[in-house]
């Protein structure tokens, strides 16, 4: 994404109006729309759920330390009530909130900037839930492994992924994913410490994985999920 | 959507330069976002496919007479060069064109519809996929039939669907999609006649499919596919 300016002394105004919400795992984001520009992720992970009917639920997105959740005006008509934000474990968040007067002198360049974030996050979110329907489960998996827990985000010392998370993220069975993970391990792709997953030799999963679905899906960080 | 006004000698104007693109079958719709506000399918059917990887495409929307292709100014880095839009029988295409000094007026009332029009689009489809993901292949080909198939479009008499579609769209193999298609013709669901297949008795697929999720994405004819 190109650079976008922000004149300095909204900025100020900006930084100064940033309020933060602590949740614990389990609990739930409920920003309202209306009143939120984008909330950034200060430490912890937040997933985007979507529960389509009993039993029927699936992970859409993951966020993490230094991503943001783009909160754009949207109409009633789009709005999914079963659609959740959910702390996967202790998280802070920043929240820059909308309904400001001080701020009003250049919403509409704000407005454009959340256009603009939530519009890469929706097609980046619904290209990879295609790419879930065109390849085996266990493909995903090492795919989603790979540019999950190589994020180059700065803030992240060591990303790792968990096999309930891998599972809610691909709609196969836990059984399912153990077994990949554990495939995975005795290959010495990634180690499991305390249910944590990391990778151990990148070079391997680069090898299998088509390199312009790495290059195209590698999570842009600072970016969104 | 709630009602839109745009005024009638606004309209006059638009009318007056749409353009009508005629495609045959395996044709490519390659129009250019910047000098694009929307297509219009007249007759016929034209596919939105993902090639992300030799082997691995994906049919990820389906557009019928009636639906509208938003063409939405979009970023560079949005762009994906292994999308297309394809016409799967000879077609016939209105195109509302973008760049015309005569639609200067009232160009931002436009985009703010096309972005609109777009963001249903985009989400609607970006849950579909995702509920891909959680159903089986078997359910999701019964509820793509179904909210395929009884699409209120007046312009369409008949809507049928064919196995090679069914296919594509779900991302399993036609092997697997005839196999299910010969299962609902023998429960008397589906009829097929000549490679088409037509609801015989759509109250079977109604009971089986869950009502919310039957509610939600239901086919919203002339808005998106």
């Amino acid at each position: 994404m190109e650079s976008w300016s922000i004149p300095h002394l909204d900025i100020d105004i900006l930084v100064k109006n940033i309020f933060k919400v602590d949740l614990q795992k389990g609990d739930l984001l409920e920003l309202k729309h209306e009143q939120t520009y984008l909330a950034s992720i200060d430490h912890g992970l937040v997933g985007e759920f979507f529960d389509f009917a009993k039993d029927y639920e699936i992970c859409a997105s993951l966020f993490t330390p230094g991503t943001v959740i783009p909160y754009k005006k949207i109409d009633k008509h789009l709005k999914n009530e079963n659609m959740r934000y959910e702390a996967l474990t202790d998280t802070s968040i920043f929240v820059i909130p909308r309904k400001n007067n001080e701020l009003a002198s250049f919403s509409s360049e704000m407005d454009i900037l959340i256009d603009r974030i939530y519009d890469f996050f929706i097609s980046y979110s619904r290209e990879l839930a295609l790419l879930r329907t065109v390849l085996s489960a266990e493909y995903y998996i090492e795919f989603f492994i790979l540019i999950y827990c190589t994020s180059n985000c700065s803030v992240i010392e060591k990303n790792f992924i968990t096999v309930d998370l891998l599972s809610r993220v691909t709609g196969c069975t836990r059984q399912y994913a153990n077994k990949v993970v554990y495939r995975l391990e005795v290959e010495g792709v990634v180690i499991k410490k305390v249910g944590k997953i990391y990778i151990l030799n990148k070079d391997i999963l680069l090898q299998r994985i088509d390199k312009d679905l790495f290059k195209r899906y590698y999570k842009p960080c600072c970016i969104t999920a």
